[in-house]
């Protein structure tokens, strides 16, 4: 029931271009009879399972192990850490009949699961040698959010958490980096999405943390997606949930927590950093369909010899898997063999508006030839346009041209966020900068104030992203803030932010 | 804190052998804190993971594609399908608060999503070329049961779904057949679990159908698990959700539809397949843990040899994957090398209880003889006891060992399924084989009334399981009801049952 519609182009209408963008990629439409959800569509799906797939890796391969906690968390137990209901409260979908009775406590569906988790964690951790305990939990979550948007804000969304228990607040806060770490790595080697890594300031950081670590990454409309962040939570949970554990020495002492999460706000991060006028553009390491074979024809007997070379192509494709070394899945080519009742140009339309990395034609010249006509999705520096390849230098190739086309959009996002990355000193510049609805990434001075943090929010609508972490921004000089003129540490990253 | 406890003994407590495996092999334990909720453990967790991935190839190699829809459904829709809200209304948990305020239109947590999903596939299908339309969702459902078993019946539980629209009811059938044969396939070659597939009488319909195949295995108590089940649905979704698609002929018709399911249960059926009074048996293909190396040593000149060899079999191990093949996972040996402080015979008990299918200990004169001593978690008709093998043997073989490790439990269940399955002819053989709490699978002539179900229900808490596929059970052969004596065209399956 889709109509033909034009996207909006990124320069004239941003939040319509992400909309149309999200629709016609078929990644997801709004739920309308559920305030605020999605349904993600089998397209949107299939890059979130992508994503959890190579993700869920990276935490068994840090010595991480999934499980699965209640949805439904006692209302009594969100209240136990003062600045996590205080953060959580407002949000919180409740369910107070179940089996068609009034419930005498009413239950809060999870909108993170720290609470529920603490509760077991006392019952799991008695010594020292039941720690590090490293759990991640796959799971839906919901916040009843006012201003929703696909992917990037929903009331429900589909995310990870992981919950860990450590002996000693070093070891915690080494978690803490390690999985923004994680998260840094997965978002440039497979959503080929830069971030910077850094510290949330205190206004910005979790409910009931005492430490925020974050990514975030650069939009083509100048503002930044906190795409991921790592929480050092302290004892804060330890003491809510009484999480004792007798220590080497002999005493009990309280656990110190982190926990990190991703969700599918990826998804839409993932548009934001690739997507053109044309449409979706998907790296091939998410990428649901890799290959697009348009066969071309005038007649049927065309047809039947072009299906012919169009059908030993796929099956030589599907035959490719571009997984990395010792992942523990395997990501073999899907090909679409578009064979439907349609004009060409309206299947390359139709493929393009999906992301799908490689199209490839074959008509009877083709096949005279030996040859297929390959097109990327997007240009790049080594590649752009049409190429006529001989069929078996294309298939030995293929593989590659994947793998190089995965960089080129990393080497191209880089390059626009560092097109769009400035160093401000005056309050003019500033105010210049972030005129309207414009945004970029600025590395400024601040002068570490939660006053100025907040007149700077109010004035611009900029926030702190983060403090960048060593080697993700400017190297720490002194300097005054962009603001009070007071002086400042180091700059830090200000931006306007979904 | 897990106490040092015996493992009930199958023979004298069932239930809580069945409790104390679940416990002792550390799959899960009740949540308490939220009513008939399990906290779902690593351990456990990981059996699901890879029932889930193996499942989720098999979608994916009949068309099927993964989608995501709201959690919450609107009250209104549930009421829609006359017999599917007579059938779940009274385990719906309410949301009725959110966001700090009451609700217009309460939600209902999923109990399942037929109707959310008629909804949007009324939106999404308009002519014949949509169809068909193969979608499967992972999701967490609620249903609000009064009694609960860890994995057998919880008020929520993890699942997939699958929802499907033909355009014929002939397509439709013919799905719900595959789906079904995908389960019980997988039940057989991956849970090495038997099952008998089959038609379920009217009486046990899925709410909303008009006919429910299923897959019935047998647990060691002789009682029947309900493993997975494939609904045909008629056009009764269609018509309530007024999905309807314009035929090849022009006319607008109601789209047939199906949907299939299953769930956590599945591990609570593998523990009951395979375990023993010693704990927890596992298939390989199941197993998060393949293998565990127990360093044998006296002094710790002897243990810095011993663990030398132990690290180099892990590493050969680790590198061996018993994926089948063209799978979309690699499943590379896991393997614990268990250097803790304690006695060998306390980490045998420890790893037993956890079904590792190989026990491998490696002690000086192993070395001396370059061999390892392996041990599988159950005796086979081919292999039993300990085994001292050359270590490059052993590691050349190791795969195919739990290959036929695999098939060998499927044989022993299989074996005890025969050894427990009965053809009845008089009511007193009836009532002496369902005797108290017994059960056997027994095959037996019905009249095909509801009322005689209902009465040998009533009498004995046997139920008719299915009317067996052809192959699943004794050829149709005419005669007389056990129940009624009444004429009946073929034997069914009867039994107590989970
Ligand atoms: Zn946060
Ligand atoms: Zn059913």
């Amino acid at each position: 029931k889709q109509r033909e519609l034009a996207i909006a182009k990124r320069s004239e209408d941003y939040p319509q271009w992400y909309q149309d963008v999200v629709r016609f990629g078929e990644l997801a439409e709004p739920a309308k009879v559920v305030k605020g959800c999605m349904v993600i569509k089998p397209h949107g799906y299939a890059v979130w399972e992508k994503i959890q797939r190579d993700l869920d890796g990276r935490f068994k391969d840090t010595g991480h192990r999934n499980a699965y906690f209640p949805l439904l968390v006692p209302m009594s137990f969100i209240t136990k850490e003062a600045e996590h209901v205080e953060g959580f409260a407002p949000e919180l979908a409740v369910v107070t009949q179940a089996g068609g009775v009034e419930l005498e406590e009413p239950y809060a569906i999870r909108p993170t699961s720290e609470t529920i988790i603490g509760h077991f964690f006392a019952k799991w951790i008695d010594s020292h040698r039941d720690l590090p305990l490293l759990i991640n939990q796959w799971a839906n979550v919901m916040r009843w959010e006012l201003r929703t948007r696909m992917f990037l804000r929903t009331t429900e969304f589909l995310w990870q958490e992981g919950h860990t228990a450590h002996a000693s607040h070093d070891e915690a806060e080494a978690e803490v980096l390690r999985m923004l770490n994680v998260y840094g790595d997965f978002a440039e080697q497979v959503l080929a999405m830069p971030v910077i890594r850094g510290t949330k300031t205190a206004t910005e950081r979790f409910a009931g943390a005492v430490d925020t670590k974050c990514i975030e990454a650069f939009m083509q409309d100048g503002k930044a997606l906190q795409a991921g962040t790592s929480h050092d939570l302290g004892q804060n949970f330890g003491r809510a949930f009484d999480v004792k554990f007798q220590a080497e020495s002999g005493e009990l002492e309280y656990v110190w927590q982190t926990s990190w999460g991703v969700s599918t706000r990826l998804v839409g991060g993932v548009v934001m950093t690739h997507s053109d006028d044309e449409g979706l553009v998907l790296p091939p390491r998410v990428a649901p369909i890799h290959a697009a074979i348009i066969p071309i024809f005038r007649n049927d007997e065309q047809k039947a010899e072009v299906m012919v070379a169009a059908e030993r192509i796929k099956a030589a494709l599907s035959e490719i898997d571009i997984s990395p070394p010792r992942a523990r899945y395997r990501d073999f080519l899907e090909v679409a063999l578009d064979d439907r009742d349609m004009r060409p140009g309206a299947k390359f339309y139709d493929w393009e508006r999906r992301g799908v990395p490689m199209r490839i034609e074959i008509g009877p010249k083709d096949l005279e030839k030996g040859q297929v006509c390959l097109k990327m999705r997007v240009d790049t520096e080594a590649v752009s346009g049409k190429q006529f390849l001989p069929e078996a230098e294309f298939l030995a190739s293929a593989r590659q041209r994947l793998l190089d086309y995965q960089d080129a959009l990393l080497a191209l996002a880089r390059a626009r966020m560092a097109a769009n990355t400035v160093t401000l000193d005056t309050w003019e510049e500033f105010e210049q900068t972030f005129a309207g609805d414009s945004s970029k990434f600025a590395w400024c001075h601040w002068d570490g104030t939660a006053e100025t943090e907040a007149a700077i929010k109010d004035k611009t609508k900029v926030t702190i992203r983060c403090v960048p972490l060593p080697g993700y921004g400017p190297a720490p000089e002194p300097g005054v803030c962009i603001y009070s003129g007071k002086p400042s540490a180091q700059r830090v990253l200000m931006a306007k932010a979904y």
